[in-house]
């Protein structure tokens, strides 16, 4: 998320993992047999659903996801769409509609609201994912939108989850990151198209969009595959955004750190077969980041060959 | 919602109505031929869905819809998902599973975000509706707790939507209103059984929940429906809960306005064919209040046989 210092996930017993966690062991029913996609994933299934349907939602809050100091209420509506359609990206679903919940805070004026709107409106005009409903309310505090989404796999596909990285599979990722808090945060394109002809093509095995940072997404991948991973350091230099450049040399943090740890790029990390093309995932954009082991841990394998392990930082809420 | 003033729908060139018109010309696709739910309903319907599925959204924030001071957590998680279970009553579809998306305040702890939870968790195992999935945040402002719940219309039958009463329908409602601020907008039970029920025997044209008071809720009927109401002051009487006299009491205002415009009851406002049996709406628990007209407008046939016009009350945001 925007603006979140680097944390080591082991920091913090009050961690949002822990609460995850605890929520799942408490609060979810035991997962189905016939369920596809294991809680906690970046979709979850409607129940019973015979057309593979898929939902997400998220909240964005202002001073915490955006600021409405700065960022204009267009930009703010399209961002809170579009991170839901990063999520149904990174399964390899098709949006198909959206609800809307808006807690505006009363210095708003209609238009405002509007504006919200007609950000979420063209995003989802953009990606298929007309709004369908949702709620509106106001109060004396900052102002919050929510975005639900459904989206549906593929007749003759299956969702892409995070848990199907076998030792040997490649990590790809599909676009460079780090500094996304320099504008892109707002601007991103959700990987859709690219994640549908991925599932086409080259039957992912899992896959995750970097929202809290890609060592923390990456890190939540292998826990939910039950696999580690080691991130080649040349391959990581490439793949990482200018903008952690940019932003390096004001925080005077170097851009790996920004590149590892700074989230909401949007990305896609993408855990392919070994024997996936090389050649066609590289017309497909995707740029190689190293690979999956049998051993658990996530490791960066310097050019000396030496391995150190990399720390799963990210943004976190309930530090 | 609780503890709105009343209103006059039109007193607020800003006010939500306004807002929501807005939001469907500009931000809402051309509805579908084969839309069976109009925009504005209680529930969207989930687009392409071949499992006839409808989903709907609500915020619930603290100190608008719960006072995090005087309600416990299991008590506004509970609420969360009701009044989203009440949605689904109001459409007569069967809840499936829910998302929840949770802005939690800083200053609560683990436990108290578990406590909503299990508020969510023990109401969804009540009404068939398990917790799927969802996202958590936190920041330095009061809480908000946001519900999305899919549910699906059982086969061979129609969702009851707002805009199908005809003039000469009877209106009942499924029980009395008014005072809910007294508890019951906590403690109240949604009305999918005998939505389901009604729906199965006695073909409702129209039904809507009480969420924002009795007139203002009739009233969204008789817009959407394209006609008129008469409300029988003696069945009104009827259905002016004990709440709304013990409120009065404390208020000053009488028990009926109370009863008209005080929202969160979450009773159904059901409209029936006119040849539907009596005996058995009684058996059902429903009370009488009046008849749909051709005449557009909402007035009260006093016991003397005048009509007055009566004020479509209740809770607007954006006042």
């Amino acid at each position: 998320m925007t603006g979140g210092a680097p944390i080591s996930l082991n920091s913090s017993q009050r961690g949002e993992l822990e609460l995850l966690r605890r929520i799942a062991r408490e609060c979810l029913p035991p997962a189905e047999p016939a369920l596809t996609v294991p809680f906690g994933d970046d979709m979850a299934q409607v129940p019973g659903s015979s057309d593979r349907l898929l939902w997400t939602v998220d909240l964005l809050m202002d001073g915490v996801h955006f600021d409405s100091g700065r960022h204009s209420w267009r930009q703010i509506g399209r961002k809170a769409l579009a991170v839901n359609l990063s999520d149904c990206a990174a399964m390899a679903a098709s949006p198909v509609g959206a609800l809307v919940g808006l807690a505006l805070s009363q210095s708003l004026s209609m238009e405002d609201a509007l504006e919200i709107m007609r950000g979420i409106r063209d995003c989802g005009a953009a990606y298929g994912c007309p709004v369908t409903g949702g709620d509106t309310n106001s109060w004396d505090r900052p102002t919050v939108v929510c975005c639900a989404v459904a989206a549906r796999v593929p007749p003759g596909q299956r969702p892409v989850t995070r848990s199907g990285a076998r030792p040997g599979d490649r990590i790809h990722i599909t676009g460079p990151v780090g500094g996304s808090i320099l504008g892109r945060h707002l601007t991103f394109e959700p990987r859709i198209a690219t994640a549908l002809q991925l599932a086409r093509e080259l039957a992912p095995h899992a896959m995750i969009d970097v929202s809290d940072g890609l060592a923390l997404d990456l890190w939540r991948v292998l826990e939910a595959s039950g696999v580690g991973a080691e991130i080649d350091e040349a391959d990581l230099e490439r793949a990482i955004h200018p903008d952690a450049r940019v932003l390096s040399a004001r925080t005077g943090r170097p851009p790996r750190e920004h590149a590892l740890a700074d989230g909401e790029d949007f990305e896609l990390i993408v855990v392919l077969p070994e024997e996936a093309p090389l050649q066609r995932c590289r017309e497909l954009g995707l740029l190689p980041l190293g690979r999956i082991t049998a051993q658990p841990g996530l490791l960066l394998r310097r050019a000396d060959g030496v391995c150190e392990p990399l720390a799963p930082r990210g943004w976190e809420h309930f530090r």
